[in-house]
């Protein structure tokens, strides 16, 4: 079960722009990955410090700095001072938990989003934050874990023919977040494949274990409510910024993000209305089966319970009880009690109980 | 049981603009139809091949070409190329999963749609994916499979004296549009009768197969909502779109085509508020149901459990029992018994209970 | 039951602008009166043809033309062409199935209002569809059948010293508004008076009957919004509209009138969930009296269960049983099962389950 | 229980700004109070008639004019002419069935709120209407019977030392208004109380009494919200309102009374959502009632039935049954009831059903 | 248990401006503390009399005095003529019961906000009214009783580095916002743990008492909604001032307390969201648990009935009853009986009862 909420209150008081990784150390070592390409070149390389991405940010063409890993501070550090970035920008960038926004500093603009994935061993969700910095030239991206969303991304610039090759650093800032808004709708059809067996449970045998997941189901869209609202704000923010920043060509491409982002709420929303009619069908569906299970001992307890007394009576000992010296006294009492049996059997089937 | 959600996270990472045909195939071979018109002239022809359609484009009068099956991508590459389509426009046409949009590109107007019909063999909602562009002398429409929501227009267009003949390409598009809503009034006509006969069935003999039809009307709800609610921005879009595509007199007739896509949302809403408040009487009813037969339980329980009792005492084997050796205990017995049946049952009238 | 929705899907493809005759024939002919009025003159006339309307458009004060009666669609093709309206407004006018609405076509404005009035007999609202359409120098206005709550109007115009007679055509589309928006206050208070003959049955003997009722009520309160929700747009769309023909004198009236739909709105929400309220309560009340007979039963059972168990014990045939033959062995065994009776029943006491 | 709506249908189809006190008439006669003051001056008195309200128009200073008492129309209607009131204005006045509502006719300012109070005696919340007339020297306020929530203000009025001496009319009407706002702080305490009360009943010992409790508190916020939404739109409107009856120093105040208001509305919303949690716990209080009770039953029934039956064979008659001739068959029986009854009751504590 | 509202009534009436201290006497004394800083000087002293900061106002560098404890009327009234605050500001200082807001006197922002923190020996949340002016070179501070939240903000100044150090009073005022917002999330983490907490609890043994903890929660969120949603307006409305009193540098910060206040408010909504689903699936659970014990009741009663009648007819003591005589009577009576509950059990297992 994914955490409500994670600490950040140790945080709460310290200098703002205090630089103080919030999160889980997900991996080893950071590690910084750089790619330059115009039209004509491209090189990709692995950097071992941080000082080596000195020169590629005068360097011409686009500059891609990826960082995987987030808890060497000093890192960062160095990134924020040759870059010029902001210490409220470093200090949202160390700090995972937060809220996905989008914030135009002018030189730059510096993008928060949530990037998440079905991890099919844990069978749980898994977000991770992704900081985006688009520059004039360059883009930075910061990742808690190396991930493989952005392969595809390395992958079309490495081919050289594409569109990104021929483009500025405002179009790979789309083409990454295209590729975490994708991310989204595999998950939603993982959660929609779900629902659809946890719907076919339900119509074929309802049990608690189907409760349960529906109740992990809700659950899992209350969290994943949370990154996914304001994915959209940000999208549609990046849209419409008046920067230099970003082409009017590519404004074009975002909307067509932002359609993304809206299909995705709107279908997550529809699995939120599916699930609390599907918990109204569970109630109701239980509801019915005591009502069968009830309606069967009523039928068996209310026709065998007079017999019983009938039987009773003729089990007393008075001394004069004539019945009992009858030739046929014992054969009458079957009689009137396969009578009453059948009369009660009767009743309850012109009332429709049975 | 119609899909929550399709597959399309296969395409996830691609380059945008790459043309792959999301959604079933539903048709063999695409089927190409152009019909050229003026207030005097009228032209229709089935082309065999997308380059019979190019001295189209530059034909006096109004083009449409329909295009039925979107599998063939290679068409939509043509067609693509001789009307200089962005290839987002492309890519959506294909991508069956659209959310409907309306996008404007300058020279012409891309339009997403959905088209509903109620397949009466099936007893579910079909959807299929309409889209439209509108050019300065031309509309180009994109179907899923053949349809014959569009066959009234183009009967409109054949008999020489309508409206349709003397105005421009807007005036068709508007038809189209019109067709199209109209469709949903069909759909929602027979989701009416259903619930109405739904109604009647909760009303006469509620029975777990109400609850499933009522659970399977609010899915439908559900699934219809989320092509409903963009159709009214759509068409509300293009009544107020600032493009000299759309010519005024048009505007108003698309306000009208508004107003009915109003009125199919406020139907939709109804519609829901009106299954939220079957179920409700639904489970109300059911549990009244079950009330009824407790409570006969109770009754008959309730009056031969101590009569047993009595019974049961004077059946004791005790050797000193006085009441046995009596001349009338037998019949004092009876009294006891009979007296004790009657002011329970008059105790359960008093109270109500009966 | 009022149907849910009427049909017009025949009407699906036609030309836009096709006059056909949607709603049912409510009455045999149509009944065209004519009045025509300023300060000083009064005429009122019923026309037996259209045509005897034509010298009136051209007469001088204001002029009222009401047509009762809409199956005659050559007499509205007629009134059509004299007054120059618009096709769709025709075709509007005979959609009885129209979202109200205001449209400015310059020339004149067209209205569609629902009217409604609670019929006692069939004790159900009735709505009827009314067109007005205001021009400069006159109204027209068409309802489904001949009702009653425009005659309080006529009583003011054919009264000589009324505001209305001094004043404009559209202080007499303001006055016919605002008859109707009284005629939903009828309508509430009807209502109002059954919800709170539903309570009281409610607080004092809830039966399956009431549950039918508040469902009945729930309906018709979910039939009425669709019809009084975009009243409110109507007015207030009528109130800011910048146009010639409402003089600013006549907007504060507007402005009354809005007010009123606003309360009719409020009343009717508030109706709305007053009777979700009253539902939870008849829910609860029918599980507490469910919960009443159980105890009873409950009560009773659990006594006489384990004192039939006892006297059972001393009617089994063993040959070794020493109570059976003791002196006070019978009054021990009603001891013991007075002492297990009282035992149970202050037990059940001090629980406070009795 | 307060009527849901009043009856104002009789009014139905009058002219507009027809005269006719709508409500109960709520005290015998009209009382006219007038009180003229400025930063030196302050007279007060008590009018006979209307007519000496005449030269007070006109005198320096600041007047107020409080009429308690709606149903003498004809003193309405001179107080309309004398200071030139629009018909609707008087009209809005006397029907006591208006919705809160601010209009600015230019020279003077009208405000409908409601006043309301709890009457401890009849245990419910009381409304009425109050009428405001802010004219650039005089406030005229209306009220349906004599009340006291304006004592205080008359109070102030007559110490001399106050800001209210020094300014003008517009101050004199937030004072008004704020004294308004007060009232209903003091209402929402009862209920705030109320609530609190019946949350303690609720957790203490629920009965049927706490759920009629709960929603007759539900019903008063019905009602009262219908009077609270709109004193914030009026209030608000004062505030902003671009009239030059109504200074900027003043505006200050009505902010700080908007301020009031929303706090209200809330308070309500909170106490209603405090209502709606009460009554999901009061129903799953009383359906763990009757588990309990249910459960004590399955109990005691469960275990005594088993046994009954084994008392039952024994007490068969047949003639070869071996157990009975045993010399320890009757204490071998009772050892078999033992162990199946401990058994069961272990089975059911290990079940935790106990 | 928090009261839902405080008493404020007593004050409705007076006039406007009275100093009056409305809310809990929480310290002995009002104790006043006044820090003077720059980015060379720093001085902190305890202030006896509110006169010793008489020259502090006039003083370089930014002033710093805050006031713990509000009971002390006169300390407020001297503040208020030294600083010229408007009545109004000191009424609502004084007034607890406050809601949170903004206002721009020109020379001076008043702003109000509730601090909150768990009390972790109460077990409950406590609310403490905060108001900060902001002017041109001082900020003061108002809390109820002394607080620890702003105690960083000191260690902050008194350290010389720091950024708080070189920029205005805008800053600080910025800071103690931000350390107001930061106690929310660390009280929301509290929250968050018991809702994990009670969640554990549903699932492995849900019983009343995490009813009632689902309750109690769901009540502190409905308080904590009254102080969070306004306190959103509130920064965002200070990021948005156009004053000169904040510098555009600080507004980036703003901004960033805004995000944190909006994180805050989805926090809270997610929890609501949760806490409303754990309601169901408790509901669901206790009724689900019923359903196991009524189906074990079900089972033994519904076996043992038929047996027991079976028994009773053998023990009746008609003279000629055949079986009784019969040698294997005894066993064939045993064997039906088997036969019987074998049969029903096996009916049972095969409806999937058991």
């Amino acid at each position: 079960m994914p955490r409500l909420m994670k600490k950040v209150s140790r945080k709460a008081g310290l200098t703002p722009g205090s630089l103080i990784h919030i999160g889980e150390k997900k991996l080893e070592r950071a590690r910084i990955r750089a790619i330059n390409y115009d039209e004509q070149r491209f090189r990709e390389e692995e950097l071992k410090t941080i000082e080596e991405s000195l020169p590629l940010k005068e360097a011409p063409g686009v500059t891609w700095i990826n960082v995987d890993g987030l808890h060497q501070v000093e890192v960062l550090e160095k990134i924020g001072a040759y870059f010029a970035l902001h210490p409220l920008v470093l200090e949202d960038i160390l700090n995972t938990e937060q809220r996905p926004k989008m914030e135009d500093y002018g030189d730059y603009i510096y993008v928060v989003l949530k990037m998440i994935h079905y991890d099919d061993k844990k069978n749980e969700i898994e977000a991770e934050q992704v900081s985006l910095i688009l520059g004039p030239t360059f883009v930075l991206s910061f990742q808690e874990r190396a991930g493989d969303l952005f392969d595809p991304v390395r992958e079309r610039i490495r081919g050289s023919g594409g569109r990104i090759r021929k483009v500025g650093p405002d179009y790979l800032c789309y083409s990454l977040a295209d590729a975490i808004v994708d991310g989204y709708f595999a998950v939603l059809e993982k959660l929609g494949e779900q629902i659809e067996a946890a719907e076919r449970e339900l119509v074929t045998h309802p049990s608690p274990k189907t409760l349960r997941l529906i109740h992990g189901l809700r659950r899992e869209m209350i969290l994943l409510r949370k990154s996914i609202w304001p994915l959209r704000e940000v999208i549609g923010g990046l849209q419409r910024e008046d920067s230099p920043l970003i082409a009017d060509a590519t404004r074009v491409y975002l909307g067509d993000v932002h359609d993304h982002t809206v299909r995705v709420i709107e279908t997550l929303e529809s699995y939120r209305d599916m699930l609390s009619a599907m918990l109204d069908i569970y109630l109701s569906s239980m509801s019915i089966k005591l009502n069968e299970v009830m309606k069967a001992l009523t039928l068996i307890a209310t026709i065998f319970i007079p017999l019983t007394f009938v039987a009773g009576v003729y089990g007393m000992n008075f001394k004069y009880m004539p019945e009992l010296e009858w030739r046929w006294g014992y054969f009458m009492a079957w009689l009137v009690m396969i009578a009453m049996a059948t009369s009660l059997y009767a009743y309850f089937k012109r009332k429709k109980w049975l």
